[in-house]
């Protein structure tokens, strides 16, 4: 039941076409079906002239073409993420003013200027060259929803000196992010020079006892330094959605 | 070296009591003491009027007893977390105006009123009544770190109307901290249905097959909802310490 | 908003009292709580006579006090699980009739008979004696939700002779529970000899290498018969909760 | 020794062609032989006009074309799971009449009818497009053991509205199965809306700590809510075969 | 059914008082209480004069009680393993004849001489002294049961010369029993010296990444040498029951 | 230093060519070359004619081809284990008499006749036909180490007739080797159904929570049966050396 | 055999006493008892002068007792570690010299002053607090083996200036020992700032996610920074011991 | 801010241009530009002469090439790890004098010859064939830091007269590497005979149960000898870092 069916039962309740017991025996069953329309009411509310996201990874070519034709009817942006060059190629041609960013493995369809929403600026910081994928990802995520972005690479706790000489940057972003594989310790290195809200991602970088990537997300969650979360393995654009909404609130 | 060293340094360069040579050779192992230095500087600002934090637990009565003995000349406001019962008892003697939350495991000694800094409410929704004490840790924390709180207990997602009758609540937070043990469900729910960060704590509560917290962090880290992070198993305080930092940041 | 509310807001509406925008803008907020209400009228209708069920632990005897006194009211018969034998005795104080099976370490006080409902027999077998605490907690409960259950223990793997003796047992159930630890390997042995559905249940007893019931837990999973789900380690009472939905159902 | 032996022996006493010790001597070593003819015959029964199954994976094609040859013979429909494309197509020449089901990856050789033995509808709901295959898989196998199937897709707890606006599908089934993958919380929020059975079915899908289902599983086993019971990782024909049994009983 | 009765079935047959049918009908669920008395007749054969043992761990010492009491029946001699001091106190009121071993923390009752049955002698060498408790249960259990038994201590890998210095009592042996905790090397270098069957018995000594005798499993389960067989974590018993079947074998 | 040289230091002492304290100073460093020596020795007379094995994974074909090169040399039997087609197809050139079993993934090059050394019959259960690989690797490795072999496959215990249609088989043999995927259970089964000793072989058979044989495994280490040892995952060959040990033990 | 014994079989062969062949048949077996006599040997010489050490944990009082006993006839200086406070009160009746340290659970009996053996100072720094009963069991230990310690405390890598501030004392370091406990990223960031061997000690100190030391020994592990070694979780004594060699070594 | 700069700032200050609380504003900033400055200086003094080392996994060729070319100028040798033949032939193009070991997988490209640094011998012993290329990684590494290299290879503990044959060569070590896969026990053996450091470093070698060097890594952190500290699985290239660091401490 939608806006307009809901309006016409009242109207028809209004002009006595039905009575009150058969419009709450209707309204009876309206809630699950009411939740529907107002959550989607809510949530394009919500969503106004955001871009949409596929999750590209396990959905073929053809699917991806389908989801994302009925998408461009909207005329929203739209990024597809974890999409493989194979993939991003194949579907080039349908599209050909699709944008495949290939260390970040994403694919955006720009129909409108990104809005730039957020308060501040999204830092994404990551410990090794190798984590860089996943730094790329949270990049492209975070500028695509509507934040300035400033990335660092390559500052691991083994050699200080470089992270320390970043401090200006550390000071003056409202979220960042830090993304690292090993030892995932510079999240807590960093959440301790700092006093902005400080999002984890531990990467599957690493070898044997990294046991792909669960050695940094105990790191991280077990961080001795304070304002420090978590999202999963490898989850860039995870980070970047709630650096997102963490840049956005109030 | 503190400022005052450095300024003293500095005028007997000026004053030519010390030639550049000499000069360098101090500031060369400067940097570290002065980090310190620069540290606490940075740090003092940051925390101006805010409350001390000790960790209780894994400390004895004595120790206690003299680090806040210590804090005590500073005027601070000052937490202790994870102070069981029998401790807060003992502490109750030398400190007879502190105040003990027998469900959050807290401590307070209040020397100053609590400085109201968050942009907006935290709400604070637990899944279970076995998963309050961690609720209540984060609610006392977040209160003394002088954010507005809202509680909500016993919402888990078996009983669905529960929550959604509390959307009000949900839609009024500027950052929602979901604490759940079991499967962890409830992060991802509500995190479908707010715009706003949520920090999801899963806690240890459960048995058998939920290994004391695992399920439900495993569960929180997997969300299916956009814009959660996750924290240590029942870290309520780091929650509130993470949702303190979000409320401030802009 | 109750059907009270909801049955005056549309009267108010029949009597031009308020217009249908009005209306609509109560009716958009209205799905959550009235999905409150439906699921309390439709659980209401649905558990109609049925028992209510307390999960004992972690609850201190004065919460599992007033959690009763109010559920007392409705006149239902009540169920308090994982209750510890010392808990049992403070409660028989205020509740002198409430029945405590210390080997279930289950509370029942019953306020009126209980309605047969299922449709044929719960056959609950466990493998070996220290195993019948879990077992015990599933019959218990499954005889106070309304089913005929018959009991019968100690027929591990390793003596095939028992089970194959109790064949005729085993092909009158309607529902068979296997409650096993160590291997857990009864289940598979059951699920090839029968017919109809089979609940496993893994329990933490083992020692060793049994890690907690992970064994039994994994063996289950894995079962090479048919028809076998598995339910939480030592969870006895979630398997009696299934069953009697699989021995109602249709 | 079959019926027809055992017939034999019997007569063979009754016309004193043997001595009861003689008799006794043969019958000794008759349990387990008879066991056999047991089983047979009880399976044989039971089964009757019941499709076999056969589980394709490690199995070479030339394997699968040999066991599925013998089986022809007694013309009952013949289902095969877990078959890649490669196999299926190499299977189609010597069988062009065979069935494959891509997403389902199910191969199936109907030689009659599919007697309906269900007594009520079996609903498999599955939380996001990458779990379909198993659902698929569930599907096809329930609909071949004679069940009425509905299938809804694509209904995580991330956006609510989508799973309440399925109720009247969610109060019309016999038995649930539902599949997901990531933190597996579908199936706590579906038991907490109905009264019939559920049946959960983890599926690898996810990254990270996802850990290939294990988060699912977890979170399955935990569920807060009653009547669930769990199968194997990705395991829909497991799920399928537990809901026949479970809406055949009685 | 017991013989008794399947004789006088096949006399009723022979007679004429049921005809071919009827016993067919009878002897169609013969075949599971026929395994049950074959099994039973088996198994008595099979342990003529064999001492009778009962796990004692999770029993109370009321049902060690009954369960010794019934069994004295017999006259056979009876183990009980894994009982504490306390239980084996009060057990010694009723049975004041008991012998009970602290270390090895088992009870016998002896009310016959132990036939010696074995083929050579059982060496049960123990890597260190805290690895002691299980080689003795593992020492008690094979001379229990009609074994020559001999120990040796202390002789962890560490510490070579210890081992060497012993390697005539290793070529003495039928089947050594190695027992060891933290990194359980010491079952690889004990293959690799002898040619006869070595069973490995991790124990939970250790500590840190011990993991309770994961450590000690893992390595005995990836032994380098050949003829190495492994059991459960601390399971003295259980490698004493082997090794007895291994000596009694040919 | 081997027997040679020993035996002309003690020439020269006993010559007097060299004094005791200088025979004493070669003979402290003998200890390690002795055992060498020793070790060859007692090695040598221990595998007189016993067949060379070489373990093929991990190894180049120009690596095996080497090795056994060298071992042609002595005119012993080789099995090379765990060789994949291709590797075997490469060394048949060199090779052309030698024997490879494609199931067990084994290759043997036979230049006397086997000698039979077992006391008795090596039986190989398998529980389902995926495992018959490892099972086969058994067979293969227990025959050319001189035992009389029997193999039955297919006998899992979700069809118990099967299993117990061959007991005579199960009450035959000297040593029992059960190799099992998914839960494992088999050996329990078999465990209490025979007296002599059961080597379990898990295998990685299996999906999702099987993770790879570790269900399996657990379950066998936690055999409720008694006189169950266990080897690694998929070690077929493990298991024939142990069976072979105890074959001939005594 | 012991170095006279070797010597009277050497002048019994000299002497004519006896022949080639039957000293070689003595040296036959002689190896591994030489082994232990060259070991023994070995050792002394190495350990001349050295301390005794005994684990204190699951050995009793008397035990203990026993033991001191016998190695005091040597007056050699004697640690025990792993001694709860109650036997080291119960050992200070036979012992009232011997010297326990609360915090590291450490008993001394000193009967000659410690040579100070070590080339360097070791430095053990820890990261929390919590920390410091693991450290100061590895500062014990190694006065104890004569190293120069120094001990720094409560310098964890979230407040990186009170690290920073004492780089004159890592600089100055032969060895450094570095305990940690949660997230366990001290040794990454000290193995980054220095030239000598780092050997990192994870503790148990943690909660949640910390599983008992294993966030912080997988942390250690994937050190970024090279030179970091890692021992296992609270195992102070065995950092001790190894910095010990390293601080000898040449 | 590099030295260069600082000077120009104290010059400015001594000659007045600007005033002390201008220069402290910039020294504010200054610990962590100089940090910078200083660990670079120090890093240059301690890697004086010492080779680049690049980890290949993960780095495109071009990538690679980039760095190496950078490097170059410097004219310092270059050891590049962990490099698959592949990208080793695309690199012998552009750098036609670089030295592949296919074994080891490594690098080389020597621009000045390596200063032999070390104080004694590094020994590197491996248990099996399979590890030798971990081991060979180690030795590559040793002698490319400047140490005297020996290695040792297949001496697992299953044969200890292998082992004990080359005490010389052990006790002839400054430091020990001890590779080993499988039980891992090899560390343990040795480092019970010698008085030097001892380094292990696991291998991923091995099948079931080895959990992809799992095994090995726990056995050698339970190691049961003193003086064994455990880096990575698989981290040849690391435990030579240690073992360099450890041969130049002093």
């Amino acid at each position: 039941m939608n806006r307009q069916q809901l309006t016409e039962l009242l109207e028809k309740l209004q002009r006595g076409e039905i009575d009150i017991d058969a419009a709450l025996q209707k309204l009876r069953d309206l809630p699950f079906e009411d939740i529907g329309i107002a959550q989607l009411d809510h949530h394009r509310e919500l969503r106004q002239g955001l871009p949409e996201v596929i999750f590209g990874e396990g959905k073929s070519t053809r699917q991806l073409q389908t989801i994302i034709d009925r998408m461009q009817h909207k005329q929203l942006n739209i990024l597809v993420t974890r999409l493989s060059a194979e993939k991003a190629a194949e579907l080039s041609i349908p599209f050909p003013d699709a944008g495949y960013d290939q260390e970040a493995r994403t694919l955006i369809l720009q129909h409108q200027p990104v809005r730039m929403t957020g308060r501040g600026k999204i830092l994404i910081v990551c410990a090794g060259t190798s984590d860089i994928p996943v730094a790329r990802e949270a990049a492209v995520t975070a500028r695509f929803f509507g934040n300035e972005v400033e990335e660092i690479n390559d500052i691991g706790v083994a050699g200080l000196h470089r992270l320390l000489a970043r401090t200006d940057s550390l000071h003056d972003a409202a979220v960042i992010i830090v993304v690292a594989g090993m030892e995932g310790a510079l999240p807590s290195v960093v959440g301790g020079l700092v006093a902005v809200p400080v999002i984890a991602v531990p990467t599957s970088i690493g070898y044997g006892a990294a046991f792909g990537g669960i050695a940094a997300l105990l790191g991280m969650l077990n961080s001795c330094a304070g304002g420090v979360t978590v999202v999963n393995i490898d989850n860039g654009f995870g980070a970047a959605f709630a650096a997102t909404r963490i840049n956005r609130s109030g």
